[in-house]
């Protein structure tokens, strides 16, 4: 019923490596919420999966028991749709787990877009990714940072990183959970 | 510092009058990630100011901790840019001392803007907002609701139904705080 527009991007949230406010590389904390408006807003606009990356054991307990409670359990008896949503995402220790795992979905590793709210950094635009995505069937995945954002090792890894997105000023603190929003909409939105 | 875009524009956070999931009329709790990511997103695309609506005075009670310590307590210290955002953030009991607010600043009423998930209410489109903020200097204010959405008397009563978000196909189930993201980045994003 829910009608896939793109059969090829996926969404990574990274907990490690990210950096924290110091710029240190850090693994940070899952966050709830995250978990929920990320995969309400890719099965809104369609994104094929919904990777949380985390290498942390407890913190992989902890998503395994919050999907459980949605995808088995009485959320999912309660609000359906919440279910619908949280069927999206997959738990991988590393990164790489899951560049495996799309490889051997497609039969090709994807194409790697880092995410930053730095100015200056970016080499893809939103109108030359949205092309690429209506354009060929080539796995992608969009990967975005918690806490104080994707280390610099990762984003030097990376084979683009996505234009950073600009409001009114130089100021551009939005939670990772708008950014996903918003690029979303830019990448995949009806207009 | 932030170079506001907009100085018309005003975001509203409604916790009543909005429906449960059954379409009765509630007030609705406060979601403490309500405020700071609408905040963030409000701040980061010039809005002028953010109202949350809520009746119930434990919930103002919470909002004013929440506040007190982001601004004035140990948070702001902690994460100067987040009291930033937070500081856009005005309390009031009900949507009509809101509209008498904005009149007091502006000496005008208003134009409101109710905003929906469900398709075939809208009568504004993205476009035409945009061009008004971008071409008139009176004030607006863009209406969420949380919960299961603002209720149908509230939507009768104002001025203008902005067109919903479309995304791959009819599962159309966004968080309040990407709705806001991705309205406000159709409406003040740079392209």
């Amino acid at each position: 019923m829910t009608g896939y527009s793109n059969n090829q991007l996926y969404i990574a949230l990274v907990h490690h490596p990210v950096v924290d406010k110091n710029g240190a590389t850090i693994a940070s904390a899952v966050t709830n919420l995250d978990l929920h408006d990320i995969a309400r807003a890719c099965r809104t606009y369609g994104v094929k999966g919904y990777y949380v990356i985390t290498p942390l054991e407890d913190q992989q307990v902890l998503v395994e028991r919050i999907l459980s409670h949605w995808l088995i359990g009485q959320g999912g008896t309660y609000n359906p749709k919440r279910r619908q949503a949280l069927d999206l995402i997959r738990l991988k220790a590393t990164f790489g787990e899951m560049l495996g795992d799309i490889q051997t979905a497609h039969g090709c590793p994807p194409v790697t877009v880092a995410t930053t709210a730095r100015p200056d950094m970016g080499n893809l635009s939103y109108t030359r990714l949205r092309a690429k995505l209506a354009g060929d069937t080539a796995p992608v995945v969009l990967a975005f940072g918690t806490a104080w954002g994707l280390s610099p090792a990762f984003m030097a890894d990376a084979d683009y990183i996505l234009d950073p997105l600009v409001g009114s000023g130089n100021y551009n603190h939005l939670s990772v959970r708008s950014a996903v929003a918003i690029m979303l909409d830019r990448l995949l939105g009806k207009r």
